[in-house]
């Protein structure tokens, strides 16, 4: 199970953004959009999915007995209580109100990539993040967190909590969006500094690999001279420039 | 970051549960014994930390200013109303009720095994379980799930609900805890048939490899007689007999 070669994932990430930009209701959430774009814009990860994180409320379909529900409020910033009792008037289904945190899938050419965006997420703070392997080489890290509010507001259109407990809810699902949105600037450093970082490894291996290269140039020019005795120590050094990318890759 | 070998993975895993003994100050939660001792009866498997899923109320401690909580209440089977509104009596905190499924961290020896926990754990029905992979050849798999339930009860002694609100969310989280115990119970089948499945795979291997290396030797016999014009195959053959365990380490 090798992970994709530079061109097939590529290509990967083509199919999945175009298919991705047709089948969006919406579009990427306002918050996270550089993110997303910055993700994006690595050469081995591709965003499938995203959300900067919402407050909501949700009726639970029971007449239908179907799975599923509507939404009857979703905000990706501050909520107040007033929306939140004007999303219930009315409503004969059974609601409950939502906290949920940040997520995003990405999927990443190597293990070792994953490796590095679940490292920037765990030291954010995402603790539930985490990676999964697929069949065919494909690599995904999910990033999430463990926080999260839910709490039924009604059943079967039966009001189970008063306005006050509303605006409590409120209150803490909006402290809890702020501490997300922290959460999420931390990732988006720690995700850039890593990279960063890994990049100015590689460069520096590829440094070393050239002027290791130029080296024994230098000593196999000497060697015509002399007896060719360093044929062990040529395939020593031939296996040092490796490509981090590759640390990771199963056979 | 080559696997741990299979004698360091014993040390490591000696040390881990003989160390969890003295720490913990209860035990293994009693719906999942025979689990977790079947993950801990496995050669490359271990848990580190589990909850078999539980319905609690704890108090925010705000005048301190610390971090942390205290629980007023944890169950981990079926709760009643009554025990609920006895834990909030007297109480002058913010206390919250909360429905926290099945989690449980395993280690794993290798890549390949966390794979297959985690496929175990995703066809189960546990959403955000995944994998994380640290520094020194550790590997864990997480498994979690979505099902979550979290609503404040009270702001520093002020009740902001009923009791036919709390009798309302304990009969939700016993519903939550009824589908956790089956799916904690499709992970375990799960897990025994994959590694089953696994178990089954290698022996076939090894059965091969032998049938294999019978008709090799059979084979060098004759070839004393004649030319040796087979050594590209003999190479190809020795790769095959490969051990699953091995199939995603790194270097």
């Amino acid at each position: 199970m090798a992970a994709p070669s530079a061109a097939e994932f590529a290509r990967w990430k083509q199919q999945c953004l175009c298919a991705t930009d047709l089948s969006r209701k919406g579009s990427i959430d306002e918050p996270i959009v550089e993110l997303v774009n910055f993700i994006n814009g690595q050469q081995f990860l591709f965003t499938t999915s995203s959300c900067s994180g919402r407050i909501s409320v949700f009726a639970e379909k029971h007449k239908e007995k179907k799975k599923g529900c509507d939404w009857l409020l979703i905000s990706h910033t501050q909520a107040e209580a007033q929306a939140v009792m004007t999303a219930l008037c009315d409503h004969t289904g059974s609601a409950v109100f939502k906290f949920e945190p940040f997520v995003l899938h990405a999927q990443c050419r190597t293990i070792q990539d994953a490796r590095l965006v679940h490292q920037a997420a765990i030291q954010a703070g995402f603790r539930n993040s985490g990676i999964s392997l697929g069949n065919k080489g494909k690599v995904m890290v999910a990033i999430r967190s463990t926080h999260t509010l839910e709490a039924p507001l009604s059943d079967r259109g039966r009001m189970l909590v008063d306005e006050d407990y509303i605006s409590y809810l409120v209150d803490a699902a909006n402290e809890k969006l702020e501490e997300n949105r922290r959460r999420v600037q931390r990732f988006f450093s720690n995700l850039k500094e890593l990279l960063s970082n890994q990049a100015g490894e590689v460069q520096t291996q590829e440094v070393q690999h050239r002027k290791r290269e130029h080296q024994e140039a230098h000593r196999k020019h000497q060697y015509k001279r002399g007896p060719d005795t360093c044929a062990a120590h040529d395939q020593e050094h031939s296996d040092d420039g490796v490509d981090l990318h590759n640390l990771f890759e199963g056979s």
